[in-house]
This record gives C-alpha cells, sequence and structure tokens, in this order.
C-alpha cells in the first residue's frame, strides 16, 4: 500500500470530535445531551435568505468569477461602511468559508517553515491550517486570569524570530469570547509595523458584541494597509454555516493578486452560496438586535449560573458565543467524557469541549472547557444544573 | 511591506484566463465572440435541480457532515452502481468541487518534493494544486498524432524515480476529450501496482462518451484498491459548475480517514450544493441521452469543419466536450489574441485557449489550441467558419 503523506499523518483531529463517539452512545443509552460543544448557532437564518430560493428560477448553476460576484462585493463594501470601514471591490475576495480564506492568506504570505504567532487558547482548526501550510504555529500564552486579554507586547517581542512572518488573532474570540480594545489592536499594530509582519485578523463573530461595545476591526489600522488581512465569513453573522461563504479582504494589492492566483485555480466559490450571502445583506437591524438581546440573555444564563457553581470560574466574554470555564477538576477532558458516559440528571447531560485542545503548549487548559452559549435559555439553565451536579457526583476530584 | 510566499510568485495564471482582457476589449468595440475557451457548458441543470430550491423550505442552512450529508454519499453509491462500481458510504467524502478532492488526495498522498506523473496536455489547474501541496509535476508527452492515446508504459518507466508518488490522469480528458480505453488503464494498473504508486484519476467527464462507448473507471480495477483514487464532480455532469460539489472516492480506508482529517479542518462542504447534488441524483436518462446527441452533433460539426481547413487537423475525441487542433501557424497563442484584437467576420470573432498552456513542457504545443464545443451547432458553424477566415487573414503564418 502506498505511503500516507507525513502532512496526512501530522494533521490534527478536531478537539471536538474527540468526544462525538461517547455523545452518541450516551444518546443511544436514551440520555438527552445538551450540545454546547460546537458554535452551531439554532437561531434561524434571516428571512431575507430562506426566502430568496423560493423567489428565484435558478436555471444555471454557473461558476461566477474567481474573486466572486462583483455584485455581491459591492454589497460588502457597504455592509463594511456601516462600520466605518472603507473598501473598494477589489479588496474583497469571496472565499469558501473562513477556512479558505485564511488557507489562501497563509499559502500566500508564508513559506513552509515560517512561523505564525497566535494568542492560545486558539480556534483549533487553525493547526490543521498551519499543517496544510508546512508553517509553524508559535502559541502565545493568554489567560483565564485576566479574561483572555492580550498578552503584554514584550511577551510577543521575545517570539519573534527571522522566520516570523505573521501574527493571527481572532476577534472576538473562539473559544474564549475575549473582544480585543482598541488599544490592544493599536499594540499588535506596532508590532507589525515595527517587524514587517502580516497581521491576520478572524473576525466572523463581529456582530456578536454585548454590553453595547463595537468591535475595533485590524481595518481601521491606519499605515498597515499591506499588512492587514481580514477573514470574514457569513456562517455566524446570518446563522448559516452551510453555506460555506466567507471572504479574505486586505488592501495589499500585490497579496490580492497572489490570492486571486489560488482562487483561480479552484475556480469559483460556491454560486448557490453567493445568492444567499448577497440577499443576507438585506438583512434588517432588527434581526442583529434580536440575537444580540438573545445572546445577551443566554450568556447571563451561563456565566452567572456557572460561578455560582463551587470552584467554577467563567469570565464574563465581551463577544462572540464561547466562553472558557476552569472547573475543580485535574482532567477536564476525562469530566467531559465521564459526563456523557457516566452521568445523568433528571435523564440529561452535556457535551463540553475540553480546553486542552484549543492550547497549542502541551498540559495548558488542562482543567478548562469551551462551552459555547448556543442554546435557548430554559435548556441552558437545565444544562448548567447537569454541570453543577455532574461536579458534586465526579469522583476524580 | 511583508513579502509574497515563494508558492504564492510560482502559482500559474490560467492560461485560459491571459486572453481575457482581449476578449473584454473586442466585446467593447462591438465584435461578437464566440467562447470556445471555457467548459462552461450552456446546457441547463436538470429540471429536478432547478425545482428543489423552489419547492423547498429551508430554514437552516447548516453545517452537514465534514464528509458530507451520508444521505447524499448513500445516493451517490448508487449512481457508482448503475457504471458497475460497487462502493460503500464510507468510500466517498463530498468535496468543494472537484478541485478540493484533488487538493485533499495531493497532501494526503504526497510530501513536499514529491513527484506526480501526468501526461501532457493536462488540465492546467493542476499546476496550481501542484504548486499548493508543493510537489513536481513531471510530464509525459502525448501527440495529436494518435488522438493523444496514452504514452507506452515504458515511457512512464522512464520517468520513475524514488520521489514518483503518483500518475494523474484525466479521463474523458480535459483539454484533448481522449477517452482512455480499458487497455489503456490496465497498462497503468500494470505501473502502479509495480512500483506502488497512487492512481488518481479525474473522472469528472464521465457521462460525456460518444460513439456508444462507455468509460473504463479506474474504480473497476481489481487489486489495486489502495491505489486508486478517483477525483469526481457534478459541475459537468448536470451543469452545474456553480454548486461546488465533488467528491473524492477511495476504497483505501487509511488514506480516506486521513482525507477526512482534511475535510474535517474546513469543516463541511457547501449545503445548498449538496442539496442540488442529492436532487441530481434522480434525473432521468432521457436528460444524459439529448446531452450526448447534442455533443455528438456539436462535435461533427466543430471537427468536421476544423478538418476542412487547409492545415487544420483536429482528433474527433471520444469524450468530454474539448478538443486540440493543430493550427497552420508558428503561434497558436499569438493567433487567438490577433483573431480577438484584429480579426472578424461579418462582425463577430472566436476566442480559443492556446494549447501550449496545457503542456507542463516549454515549446509543446505551441501550434495548437484547445477548443470548447459549448455552443449550439448554428452558432458552433459561423464560429468555425470565423476561424477558416482567419486563418486565411492571419499575417504570420
Amino acid at each position: 500500500m502506498p505511503a500516507i503523506s507525513i502532512k496526512g499523518q501530522n494533521m490534527p483531529e478536531s478537539p471536538i470530535r474527540k468526544l462525538v463517539p461517547f455523545a452518541e452512545a450516551a444518546k443511544k443509552s436514551g440520555k438527552k445531551v445538551y450540545h454546547l460543544n460546537i458554535g452551531q448557532p439554532d437561531i434561524p437564518a434571516p428571512e431575507v435568505v430562506t426566502e430568496v430560493f423560493k423567489n428565484s428560477e435558478i436555471k444555471h448553476i454557473e461558476y461566477s468569477h474567481s474573486a466572486g460576484n462583483e455584485s455581491y462585493r459591492k454589497g460588502l463594501t457597504e455592509y463594511y461602511a456601516k462600520y466605518d470601514i472603507s473598501l473598494g471591490v477589489e479588496d474583497i475576495l469571496i472565499t469558501t468559508g473562513g477556512s479558505e480564506a485564511l488557507i489562501f492568506a497563509l499559502q500566500s504570505c508564508l513559506n513552509p517553515g515560517d512561523e505564525i504567532i497566535i494568542p492560545e487558547p486558539f480556534y483549533a482548526n487553525y493547526n490543521g491550517f498551519a499543517v496544510t501550510a508546512g508553517i509553524k504555529v508559535k502559541p502565545i500564552l493568554s489567560t483565564i486570569d485576566n479574561g483572555f486579554a492580550l498578552p503584554p507586547v514584550e511577551e510577543f517581542e521575545k517570539l519573534i524570530t527571522n522566520k516570523t512572518k505573521a501574527i493571527l488573532i481572532c476577534n472576538p474570540g473562539n473559544p474564549t469570547g475575549y473582544l480585543y480594545s482598541q488599544q490592544e489592536i493599536e499594540a499588535l499594530k506596532a508590532i507589525v509595523k515595527k517587524h514587517d509582519l502580516y497581521l491576520f485578523a478572524d473576525e466572523v463573530y463581529r456582530e456578536f458584541c454585548y454590553d453595547g461595545a463595537t468591535p475595533f476591526s485590524t481595518l481601521k489600522l491606519e499605515g498597515v494597509e499591506d499588512n492587514v488581512v481580514v477573514v470574514d465569513s457569513v456562517s455566524k453573522r446570518y446563522s448559516m454555516c452551510g453555506a460555506r461563504i466567507g471572504a479574505v479582504v486586505t488592501r495589499n494589492k500585490q497579496l490580492m493578486q497572489t490570492i486571486l492566483k489560488f482562487a483561480q485555480a479552484r475556480l469559483s466559490p460556491p454560486s448557490l452560496g453567493q445568492i444567499a450571502g448577497e440577499a443576507a445583506l438585506k438583512t434588517p437591524q432588527s434581526y442583529f438586535d434580536n440575537v444580540v438581546t438573545e445572546y445577551t440573555q443566554r450568556r447571563k444564563t451561563l456565566v452567572d449560573g456557572l460561578n455560582k457553581i463551587d470552584g467554577v470560574v467563567c469570565p464574563n466574554p465581551g463577544g462572540a458565543f464561547y466562553t472558557v470555564a476552569k472547573f475543580p477538576v485535574k482532567n477536564a477532558e476525562h469530566f467531559c467524557q465521564w459526563m456523557l458516559s457516566e452521568f445523568e440528571f433528571e435523564g440529561a447531560t452535556v457535551m463540553m469541549a475540553p480546553a486542552s485542545g484549543f492550547y497549542a503548549t502541551p498540559n495548558q487548559g488542562l482543567d478548562e472547557v469551551r462551552i459555547a452559549y448556543v442554546l435557548e435559555v430554559e435548556a441552558l439553565k437545565h444544562a448548567v444544573k447537569c454541570i453543577e451536579e455532574g461536579l458534586k457526583a465526579y469522583p476524580n476530584n
């Protein structure tokens, strides 16, 4: 049998999926499982999206321009303008989800063996994309003690070598929910400017900011227009993860021309998803207001509920719909597995993602879990109760 | 400004796109341009596809399983069974077009620096995927003199080194339209078996075979189940290029597990496209019969018409909807450009793809063009007439 490639052998498995067989077994045994482990929101997509296919005649499902339909990209410039971000159509390239946007950016900017600095814990699939591109992730530790704020500039400086080509952030953050302040983003600007690095910013949770906060996009930074590359996606914004429509956004013309060559090789982003994406641009503000109100309630339910449990520490995240909480256990992965296979409370249990899989440094976050608050308040209340009872009953504290 | 990666610099531009500015200028000047340069068929998608969105309530556009919806994959096993190919659901992984299928296969099987043998002329985007994966294409010359038949086994043997990990074919072929016989596929089997190589087969034009011929899939080869990897796509089969739905098919379990890890990192193939793909499985045989009848007429119009022109040699391809023809010119790229910018006949001209861009070996195919017969017979007749008059008028023969 011919061999598997080294990259193939090194591709990590998602930390979220490890527990799937235990969840399936739990369901088979009749338990209700509350899924707080994945970021697939239960909110319906806006009506303008669900209506568009019913009311349109689709005769030809053709390739679009490799950079995406121009009408859609033009619509996106207006979307960004609402955030005071001024862009031209040529600064936006439509991708197959945010995943492809990041892959294109990594492949276009970094050589195999180059290094990228990422504050940890971070979205675990960044590891997979790094393996694909043959690059090395240099994690920089952020900590639950300050809610996962940006590590001090000096800590970044310590990691920078002549192989360092980029810094990658996720803002608001998955898995932490942390929302970087303008000061923190400006601090990153100073570093990338000083060392002439790329600043990749995954801003797909832009709409999910709470307590009246507005996210500060890296696209608003002045003087580093050639350094900033934003990864965007409609997946969470409009609850249409399956559309697989994202975008890579940069004012760096040479980089955009390079990315376009990668885009041309794969011909076109999905046409049906682009129809949905363009329709979604007409989503009324009330949709987002309702979503933010809903998630604010959910967040309060989860965070307050968790912090009332003995020994649990849960920051109050400013954005996205995740939090990383500290549990009074030695091994959160074992606890999460035990919750699925050994425990139930009133016929139910909870599936969570052990946070250690979101750290690149071994043995970090062993007592932490990532929780997505993507269920309705009543379900969340019951889920929190399950966690409380589970922690009481867990024998391996 | 931070630097562009070496891969980014090396990514080739599509040979089809080079002439686009000239075509745009021609159209602006009022000329009608017959597009024989790209493989975007004008045939409408089957009604079962165009109806599916109108009649369905899409409330949530969710991630699917990373390998694609199980119901769709199950449907595909029945599709393959009609071709006497016996597969399980676990042998099929849904991808974002055939492009992603090939990228996943290359990344999973070859290490950077490894070599893949591809008969040339070949689909030009293979070059882009090779750059992405950091691998080296070793072309093996096929020739218009025998209609681009498979080169003799000895020629393959000459190219095989300890870096050679795979052979890639496209059958029926883009750009040549050549349909490999069972004997030719069996000859490849002998080579991959002897040297324990992967055999990647791009079989996306399976439905487009003429003169009663049936394609012989590499999936029917016995004794090399772990070597064979098929790249498939719905793009051409159902005229839905923009759905971006393909598949990677292999019975090699270890390889499929590896590919799944790449698939998990990008979460899911497009959900809307999968709805279209699954609906398309109900396409009646009459649709394909009509398509084959239509393309048979178009092929005859093109091939007979071209061969009547002084100095033109055009093989009669057994499949797909392309042909590579030899023109009585020194530099077909210059001729194609001249046709757009300097020539018109009865207010029209023709856009073709210079074939040299489909060869990896420099200076091959300089007097050849790839022509896609994706227009109706009457339009094709006029296009052939334009080519004839163009060749008469062209000053640089």
